[in-house]
């Protein structure tokens, strides 16, 4: 018989967050570690343990996980590891779903990157529920994506498909991004893109601004949303570019997976008309005709964000039997 | 019990190709009429019938026909219409799955665009069978796409994903599309996006080059590619700049999918090293690091050209069933 709850557990750069989560969607208890506190990956899962044990017990929960669905960056779904994590101590490759089904005696344990994983929870529990396709794109630090296309998502051939935070927007003359190219839309479209605009802007601009009282180099969205709320004009035209550039990235995407939706999350998705006017202009103007029969819906995830990292983790978890099963021990993937 | 043929009809823009197809991918025999020559889409339909009795008729197949499958401009699968077609003489909507299979007697009928059936042929008896993620690129005078994810064509909400020759690859000052738009992968990299190159670089520049012996508005392809073998500097470049723009997209058509291959098909793809030289150079160059680990190949179709559109559209006929019934004369898409 299957178990009333599932763990989800979202592996970020600085926390770990993990939550009990039931069948609607509820978070029952959750709690956190410091990712970086370990250099040794193992000590790292047995403090996850631990804190994860000390959650089920307090919870009476210590039966009832029916699987456990982790996020994590360039986490593989395929092969149950994390790839060259960019902001982990630990690497090259991490046999994730294996140490962690072994450490909690053969939980079957699913992982995905935390983008899918928040698709996974939209679909779920959240704003993509009875859609068969959309796409979450997630405006965080970075720009990450989930795709979901005929009600799966979409993992290519090697598990690491749905990278659209990379897509080229500026061919010439494109800001380096960390993955080491130029002209990516993470470059421009994350919370640390609008940043890089401001610097931009302050530089090449001349005209007064509340964000010249600010040092430079500490400028973060936050402070360009501050002052474009209290009407400064640079600020708005820092957005204006922002959701311009997103907007027209987005009508992209339509042409290849027709979506019902586009689904935003995470800091930057919450900044109002500042973003979304301009973005929803540049998406309906740049939009291929034969899409706007049926126009393709763009909306805020339904997700509470403290909840979400630790719900769509978890969505992973009620499907882990199928992909992860430790019988004496031994961790496989299994076929569906 | 399912009987041994289907039928593949390919709707262009001169000529509607048919052809009897068994399930290995063998054309027992077709024959063509010419789409434009009735401007009543019932008579269309009455002189494609003929032309499909005849054939039956003269291969002893009159009773064996599983279903039909057929290839359109702009055929949606979900709806069996062809929606405002570029260049056929009939709309805006047009209800060819249910005339066709009423025609027929009630022989299942199954539609979609030319390049998913041209991705559906290839899956079925080409390059792609035993591939469940791949995307098929026709290169011919416009630019088409056909995507499989987890061995399903990619159809979206509505049925008209996979428009990749509409992705933008110039946001500034790109060249006109056909579509109403500018900058689209089309504009560039079909084979009338070759013949425009030709006539600007002719333009720009002052060199020499044997294209300059021509009528400068009748250039074409097949014109720059024979200056081009026999060694002309311009023309080579011409397929420099081509392929380069074509690899720099499909590099950020990997990031969405994650395919084992792309594939591609139609006469440009047949221009060999002048072209796929720079295009894997810009292709590999142009990659996210995470999606070299498992590289995704890029490879020719394996069907044979004159047969290709009528497999392509044939191999729809397979599954027509599923989506098209006729109890009573009444067709309706029915769940599968």
């Amino acid at each position: 018989m299957s178990k009333p709850y599932v763990l989800g557990v979202d592996i970020g750069g600085t926390n770990t967050v993990f939550g009990i989560v039931d069948a609607r969607g509820h978070v029952i208890a959750s709690d956190s570690i410091k990712t970086r506190k370990h250099a040794n990956f193992d000590d790292y899962v047995a403090e996850l343990h631990d804190g994860v044990e000390r959650l089920l017990n307090a919870n009476d929960a210590e039966d009832k996980i029916q699987g456990i669905g982790m996020g994590a960056p360039n986490g593989n779904y395929y092969t149950g590891e994390i790839l060259n994590p960019p902001n982990l101590p630990w690497g090259p490759v991490i046999p994730l779903a294996e140490k962690v089904s072994k450490a909690f005696g053969g939980i079957p344990v699913a992982i995905t990157n935390d983008a899918n994983a928040a698709a996974l929870g939209e679909m779920t529990y959240g704003a993509a529920r009875g859609m068969k396709d959309f796409i979450m794109i997630t405006l965080g630090t970075g720009v990450g994506s989930g795709i979901v296309v005929n009600g799966q998502l979409v993992y290519g051939h090697d598990g690491f498909a749905g990278e659209l935070g990379h897509v080229i927007v500026k061919r010439n003359n494109g800001r380096v991004c960390g993955c080491g190219r130029t002209g990516c839309l993470e470059a421009y479209c994350s919370a640390t893109g609008v940043a890089r605009t401001a610097r931009e802007f302050l530089e090449i601009r001349t005209e007064p601004s509340a964000l010249r009282d600010l040092q430079i180099e500490d400028i973060t969205s936050k402070d360009v949303y501050d002052a474009a709320v209290a009407g400064d004009k640079l600020a708005k035209e820092i957005f204006e570019y922002t959701g311009t550039i997103l907007g027209q990235a987005m009508a992209d995407m339509v042409a290849f997976s027709s979506p019902q939706a586009i689904i935003l999350f995470g800091g930057l998705a919450k900044s109002g008309e500042l973003l979304m006017r301009p973005l929803k202009e540049a998406f309906d103007k740049s939009l291929l005709p034969i899409f706007k029969e049926r126009m393709p819906k763009i909306i805020l995830s339904e997700l509470k964000e403290s909840d979400a990292a630790v719900l769509g983790a978890s969505a992973l978890g009620w499907e882990a039997k199928y992909h992860y099963e430790a019988p004496g021990g031994a961790i496989a993937p299994v076929e569906d």
